[in-house]
């Protein structure tokens, strides 16, 4: 058999693997939708005592994948994605409680009435059914994503990196089994294997197999999938948040947002990347805020003006700078003649993720409020409280970038459709 | 120049006309956002205003595509969608008036609290945008997507048919005008070059330039939407419908909703294909059944069952029938033993679009609702009731099978997306 021949083979092997999951994934669902909220919560509660239980497990699986990350020059921020400890397999598991506590979106009548004619209508959240999700290192988001989808009544097919595939194996077996010794469907969560970049390619183009798939990771994944799926996709992800500092700031608190907002995380999505000062208020403002960044550490890449008046701790600005998510100890800066100006820069450059005003302003802030589009508009707030579990969704799924279906943090209600139920009594239509 | 070149250079050309169009929608759609509700719908009305006005316009270009229609070949049936008249053009006018009346999704609240640390949380409805519709001859279609599409503050493309390009030409122009007059920018309302198929493909892979595309269409249009769309997409419209009659019907009801469901409109999508009869009654009811179906000139297409008890007007099904779109007065037809196989039948072989029990048992109502995954699910009541209008949400986009962000009867609020606001007070995140 020539090269060629034997890889077109192994490719139809994966995609039968990964077709054949779906179809497991397809029978647990179609038994989990219509699983009373009570008997889902109780299997929540047992995998999170399953995952102590047995955490020695998933400990030692988890070492040798950080072993093979060593040996393969991993950076030490991406072997710290990648560790769990006691405390964070405990931490993982009081989120499965989280989870549980939370109210069952399935069932939630979520529009209803009686029309003229007497029907009763009502619309109301029922799962979405095999939900594939596509994501990077971390193995929390192993569990996370599971304890989620099974509380929405969905099956979940898995697909994390091949560098945590050893937690992952180990997490997902400990997951399944108390899933089955709960008396619900195993095939609930599945991992689908990641040695292979094709199985993503499988995943994405199951159509009718499986119903959604949200892709977690860089640009070059989301593109990936864009291009290629068949499937529909969630994208998730790019935060070029922006925070504008208002002509009417209160600027002792538009310091601490700025700061809070780019130094809290730098590496997050909700991460402030550009900050936007109103003319009136920048030559008082300016120096103090490029010297507290460069106290904090930060890079200030700013435009003429901020040179002008940050002095030696600005380096200038390039057009490139307005369209980056540097995720790092970076930040664009801009004075902005208006109001209008900061929404025009955001429009341009903005990623629709978190933009943020701070302003003592009623009128600055509902204009800002109303035309700026994105996920989440702040006022006299920082970018980073974007986040499902800040909103009160207990985990999340990532944070929605699109505007169909999802927008902003992706919780349980996120994770459903809806069905239309309509009682007659022998209605027929004229 | 070669033949070859010559076609990308007007390929190119083409698709730079789409993108043009998409950018001066996106320019109207950052306008129409903020515009309020009464400015919205006295645009409406004036729209209504002109097409009466111009009927005489509107109806000249529609009888250009009538002659070009008629010298085509196009069938009766196509030549009646394909057709305006006084009375079609004062109904379209008054569903802008209907859609006019009805509350503005942009602005309401979805969800909302306040935070434990005191960050005041609003989801609210915001447009998507700029919005792509791709449909076929019926030039009623674009008087309804331009006047749902402005209410619910999007700017549109649409994509029509060009069997009927100087109808929609005529239409749109009209729309425009109104628009203009208003006060609201003309460019929300935009109408695509047809006469060419690479238009649809310029406009669903104008991705970050448009928002979402509705294909409206047969399963050709949907398949090639699928496959090449990078843009997100709303799939709508395959109804292999289903209509169970239990074992505890009221057998006068299920006759009448099986003969509504078939015969009313059988081109439409929520006209039934499939009927279902429990073993218990099938005995009596059958034969009865088929009888009144021969009656209507429906042909029925039964299993081995259905050919026993009903006789010589029971034509054969193959396997082919249970997968079959009719659209005409055809019927497929089988008896089942139990609930469970109805359920199984409906599983295996409908397409999530609308299925009904008849029956007077509360458990088999509710098992039927609860375990039948399609857009709306009747109790007592004839399929043909899936539709937006008689759902109370005046006009419809078309009718989503997917799952994500719609399902069922598209109205305003599937037009629509969110956006979280977050009111704080110099909030910072530990």
């Amino acid at each position: 058999m020539t090269g060629v021949a034997q890889a077109d083979q192994l490719d139809t092997a994966l995609r039968e693997e990964v077709h054949a999951a779906a179809r497991r994934a397809r029978a647990a669902a179609t038994a989990l939708a219509v699983v009373p909220r009570g008997d889902k919560d109780r299997a929540l509660h047992a995998m999170a005592d399953a995952l102590l239980d047995r955490a020695d497990e998933v400990l030692a699986a988890n070492e040798r994948d950080l072993a093979a990350g060593r040996d393969a020059g991993l950076t030490k921020a991406l072997l710290d994605r990648l560790a769990l400890s006691t405390e964070r397999v405990a931490t993982v598991a009081d989120g499965l409680r989280v989870v549980a506590g939370l109210p069952d979106p399935v069932g939630e009548v979520v529009r209803g009435g009686v029309l003229a004619n007497g029907l009763e209508l009502r619309q109301v959240r029922v799962p979405l059914g095999v939900v594939g999700i596509v994501y990077e290192a971390r193995p929390n988001v192993t569990v996370d994503a599971a304890g989620l989808a099974v509380k929405a009544g969905n099956a979940v097919l898995l697909r994390g990196s091949s560098s945590a595939r050893h937690s992952n194996r180990a997490l997902v077996e400990v997951l399944r089994a108390a899933l089955s010794a709960a008396g619900l469907p195993a095939d609930a969560v599945q991992l689908l294997p990641s040695e292979d970049r094709a199985s993503v390619r499988h995943l994405i183009t199951a159509r009718g197999l499986v119903d959604v798939v949200l892709p977690r990771g860089g640009a070059g994944l989301i593109d990936a999938v864009v291009r290629e799926a068949t499937v529909p996709t969630i994208e998730t992800g790019v935060g070029n948040c922006h925070v504008y500092v208002d002509a009417d700031a209160d600027l002792d608190a538009a310091l601490r947002i700025v700061l809070n907002a780019k130094t809290r995380r730098p590496s997050v999505c909700n991460a402030a990347e550009t900050v936007l000062v109103h003319a009136a208020v920048a030559a008082g403002f300016v120096p103090r805020l490029v010297g507290a960044l460069h106290d904090a550490g930060v890079t200030v890449h700013g435009d003429g003006a901020f040179v002008e008046l940050g002095g030696d701790d600005v380096v200038a600005a390039t057009g490139a700078d307005w369209e980056t998510e540097y995720l790092s100890l970076d930040i664009a800066a801009a004075v902005v003649d208006s109001l209008d100006a900061a929404v025009a820069h955001i429009a341009e450059h903005g990623s629709g993720h978190t933009e943020a005003i701070v302003t003592g302003s009623l009128a600055a802030a509902r204009e800002f409020t109303a035309r700026v589009d994105a996920a989440a508009v702040m006022v006299n707030a920082s970018t980073a409280f974007t986040d499902g579990g800040e909103f009160g969704m207990g985990a999340e799924l990532g944070i929605s970038t699109q505007k169909l279906h999802a927008r902003g943090p992706m919780g349980l209600p996120e994770l459903t459709s809806t069905k239309w139920i309509v009682w007659g009594d022998g209605h027929t239509r004229s």
